[in-house]
């Protein structure tokens, strides 16, 4: 076993029951013996879907189903199990997602394009769908509002501690709230959603406006954290709003009414997203990589990318190495515009190389401090226009090498 | 100390002299203590070069100053030192450049803009001339046409093994050697050509000619290359041609009498490229990647990069472990033309899995054989097109992390 990250919380956070919402979990035993791995959450008629995807193109049966039913913009159930993907299992998957789907029509007495489903895990190995079909009505008679603590277990891998976070706004004066939970903690690379993630609200908000809200929270939160560069086959973000609370519907994304949920939501979105970086395969130390003066926000995402994705800047932080030189090598190959002239570079705040060089004598003690520290802050301005983004990612140890060379087995 | 490459060979291979180049290197103190860090080559007159150079937006000044050098199409010598890569050293960095160039000029008695120079090491360190300078003299007198294994071994960084390779062919009945030798090991990612590679011919071939059979051997074998998707800011490969070997000159690239000249100068930079990824930083395991069916040469060569570059398929391949649903999460992500359905995947020369799912009950035994070896075979069929490509890499183990999180230190 692997030990847990530095970054665990004490305990799990108080989430807010969701008005319509009621979820739970239970061990069906898919392929961990003698823990939580079956999620499920019921949703009162009436509520709205949203979420995003992975773009993988080999990405698994319930991703498929998962793009159907959020077409509809509706459903009444969730159910997601832990330990096999389901992912690259030919035909067998879609009937693993029938299994799934079935199960849970039953036990909620909806439709079965009223299921949201999700698997993760192994990749290839056919999922055991008995096991599922019969855990649910046991999982289904205990669901509460409160039952987030087994909700966000029952949905962990390698994750090495439970990932939830909560907000509350108000839409034209009426309180909302929103809560939610999400898993890691390898193969992510988010192009879409992370792994997995489900947030709930009571808001009422129309399909298309929640899925543009959805959509853009997910670019400024999942889609700017990577653990390995490596994007799941399964990742599936859902945020379900059961229109509870009674505010007056929005028409439109842009809507003024929404600001307070739009920053509520992006905020949870962000929380869950540095959960899930802090809680990466072997991470001892947590990186927050802020990328300035790039060409736009999307070069300067793909900036930030490419530092957090290098195994070389990622094995010197990991070694408390302030070696800034393989910071401005990543900013070199990530393919956008950039003036090795006018890069600037600081670690933990201190100024340690700027107009093509190192600054000469700087103070070397408060970087090597901050290096020894849990949180390590990288500034980078790129010095060739005003786009600006900020990145997540977590060191590359051992412990990453120890838990991948031995996964399956 | 790092321990050395399992596919380390016993002796340094038995490299022929190619008329008008003298070769060798000594110990000039650059960063290293008490061993080889300095190689020249001198170059008879009338040696056309030709060479491609990283097209890291951050490259370093020797770098600059190649590219100069590069558009005359001729040059009297190469200057090399390794420990100091004078890369993001500002003004200063040109002042390495110049202080290595007049050595050089100084020397063999040439035009400042016959000597091309490169470094590799350190980024963000002032190159020390000074130290330069004062081993040239010594170092030139001491250039001999078999100096060969001086020279390779002068411009190793974390490498453990000094590379070369050579090969004979005819161009119009007269018989032609190249011969040349590279070093890695880490931050190898070739955009345009590997860290560092010195390719010799005796072979009479224009200036435009060469480039263009320089360029394109190294797409079709180093830039097929990974260790850990990191590209370097000094990656120069260059080929000189003394022209001694007496043949008529080709006019152009697709020129027929070329056509053995070309497989021996790709046979050559392939033999050198795999060489580089064998010793790749900690590496314990040789993999070959063969892509096709994929949409075109191109589109093989992505996907193939992006299962060599997944540090979830390198430390499954560490562990020993068939994890090929890994394999089938870098197709997927890779950006390119792919149909999860269709898509094929063998170790081994075991087809593993196809049409979209593990096959059923296939003989894991010499599969798992396989995977206790030194080198693995990978085979993906992505059933798209008639798109292939050949790429190869490493394993990613402890020993990179070792190597790597202690580097500057």
């Amino acid at each position: 076993m692997t030990a847990v990250s530095p970054f665990a919380p004490k305990s799990f956070p108080k989430l807010p029951p969701i008005d319509g919402v009621r979820l739970g979990g239970v061990a069906a035993g898919v392929k961990y013996r003698g823990r939580l791995d079956l999620f499920m959450a019921e949703l009162d008629p009436g509520t709205v879907v949203a979420g995003t995807l992975t773009r993988s193109l080999t990405r698994s049966a319930p991703v498929d189903w998962c793009a159907q039913v959020l077409k509809t913009g509706t459903a009444r159930a969730i159910l997601v199990n832990a330990g096999n993907a389901n992912a690259f299992t030919g035909r067998a998957g879609m009937d693993g997602v029938q299994a799934m789907v079935d199960a849970a029509t039953e036990a909620v007495g909806c439709k079965r394009k009223d299921v949201l489903v999700a698997s993760t895990g192994v990749i290839g190995v056919k999922l055991p769908g008995d096991r599922i079909s019969k855990a649910v009505p046991k999982l289904h008679r205990g669901l509460k509002a409160d039952g987030w603590a087994k909700a966000a277990q029952a949905i962990m891998t390698t994750d090495t501690y439970p990932k939830g976070a909560s907000a509350t706004c108000e839409i034209g004066g009426v309180p909302v709230t929103i809560a939610g939970f999400a898993k890691g903690s390898g193969m992510i690379a988010p192009d879409m959603a992370t792994m997995l993630a489900f947030l709930f609200t009571d808001a009422k908000i129309p399909k298309d406006v929640l899925q543009k809200l959805t959509a853009k929270a997910v670019d400024k939160s999942f889609n700017c954290m990577t653990v390995d560069s490596d994007t799941s086959t399964s990742d599936t973000l859902i945020l379900a709003a059961t229109g509870k609370a009674g505010n007056k519907a929005p028409k439109k994304a842009s809507d003024k009414a929404l600001k307070g949920f739009r920053q509520a939501l992006e905020a949870v979105m962000t929380d869950l997203a540095i959960q899930v970086a802090k809680d990466g395969e072997g991470a001892q130390k947590f990186i927050t990589i802020d990328v300035a003066g790039a060409a736009s926000d999307k070069a300067a995402r793909r900036i930030g990318l490419s530092i957090a994705n290098s195994p070389l800047v990622k094995t010197a932080i990991a070694g408390e190495d302030a070696n800034w030189g393989r910071i401005v090598m990543a900013v070199g190959k990530a393919g956008e515009r950039a003036d090795r002239d006018r890069l600037t570079v600081a670690v933990g705040g201190v100024t340690i190389a700027e107009k093509g060089e190192g600054v000469p004598d700087y103070d070397e003690a408060p970087v090597a401090e901050h290096l020894k520290g849990r949180e390590i802050k990288i500034d980078v301005d790129v010095g060739v226009g005003r786009g600006k983004a900020r990145v997540w990612t977590c060191d590359l140890t051992h412990g990453y090498i120890d838990i991948n060379a031995d996964y399956r087995t």
